[in-house]
């Protein structure tokens, strides 16, 4: 079986235990003659999908109800994938989401790396440094790229640490955020173990 | 004496009580005849300022060895304000410093509402919602606007709880963070009591 997760940056793919990504630029679904079990969250893509008879929507098998209606797909995945965690999803976004008991409950979206680093050069060209991972989180900073590292990088790990439950980290950034997150778990096919998950339990396969 | 807090976006004056803004683009420091003291984060306008007699720059009279090179001189004139707090500075940037007995402790920067709006909009059309400063953040969130406020919020809420040292909010944005930071005070005229405390300790006026 081959799956598929379509990001807003990224498509990402598993075969068997082969798993590769493309950029969503040069990505061209109608090429691909397997049958391929997606999830998408990324509007004009899912267009194109919905009229290829081969992509099979992973979405369309989820029971709704236990999630809200903009909530992304990826993010529905991740969490049908595991019992008691705080999964930390960094990508262009970053989705932090709670499962306790096997059940969501709640989570939250704060920017991707990319996309606070853009930020705060925006801001001012004086906050134009990239992130510090060796930022020491426990020692207020006393020089400008350690302000802006602990700004991003504290500020996340205290709300996800207060949650006092296991950190799975996923998604295209998850190595960097484990110099943070010195406790968690790399899962980078997380969001494929949930897909798996729903087709199992739709019986699809 | 006329004050000016010159920062990204706009001028603050403070002359006598009066207190007014100016929005830098239209900002033209040659047209003033008076003595002004003020303080400048802005690189172009630092260098207009320069040549102009009558423009006196406060940083001048900082003891910057309590500092570090780099930190904005908007920062250390709130800093020198205060004897035990956490300023919150919510303006094109929040900075955020932590003040001990009259000693700086450090501090950290985070992206402003306008910019962190942008941000999440960048991400994706999905995240196109204004903050939600009436959000619960004791409860993890189950729709879009509130996942992106409390990514904007309780994460900052929670660093600068953690100090628990009376929290002192200033910058155009202040009010809002009220919301949040139920009991801080409000002081939209704190980098003005540093630079008259400045200017009073170096023997001007």
């Amino acid at each position: 079986m081959i799956f598929c997760d379509i990001g807003n940056t990224s498509c990402h793919f598993l075969d068997g235990e082969k798993s590769y990504k493309q950029d969503v630029k040069t990505f061209e679904p109608s090429s691909f003659k397997d049958q391929i079990y997606y999830v998408c969250v990324n509007a004009l893509m899912k267009e194109k999908l919905k009229i290829l008879s081969n992509w099979v929507d992973v979405s369309s098998f989820v029971d709704m109800r236990k999630y809200y209606p903009t909530m992304g797909i990826d993010r529905i995945c991740a969490v049908e994938a595991v019992k008691n965690a705080v999964i930390v999803d960094a990508g262009s976004a970053i989705t932090v989401d709670i499962v306790e008991n096997g059940a969501f409950e709640g989570g939250f979206i704060y920017p991707g790396l990319q996309a606070m680093s853009k930020t705060y050069s925006n801001i001012s060209p004086a906050l134009a440094y990239s992130f510090n991972f060796e930022c020491d989180l426990d020692i207020m900073p006393r020089n400008s790229q350690d302000a802006i590292s602990y700004g991003y990088l504290k500020t996340l790990y205290l709300e996800v640490t207060s949650h006092k439950l296991p950190i799975i980290l996923t998604g295209g950034d998850a190595e960097d955020f484990k110099k943070i997150f010195k406790d968690a778990k790399v899962d980078d096919k997380l969001i494929f173990s949930g897909m798996k998950k729903i087709i199992q339990k739709a019986n699809i396969c």
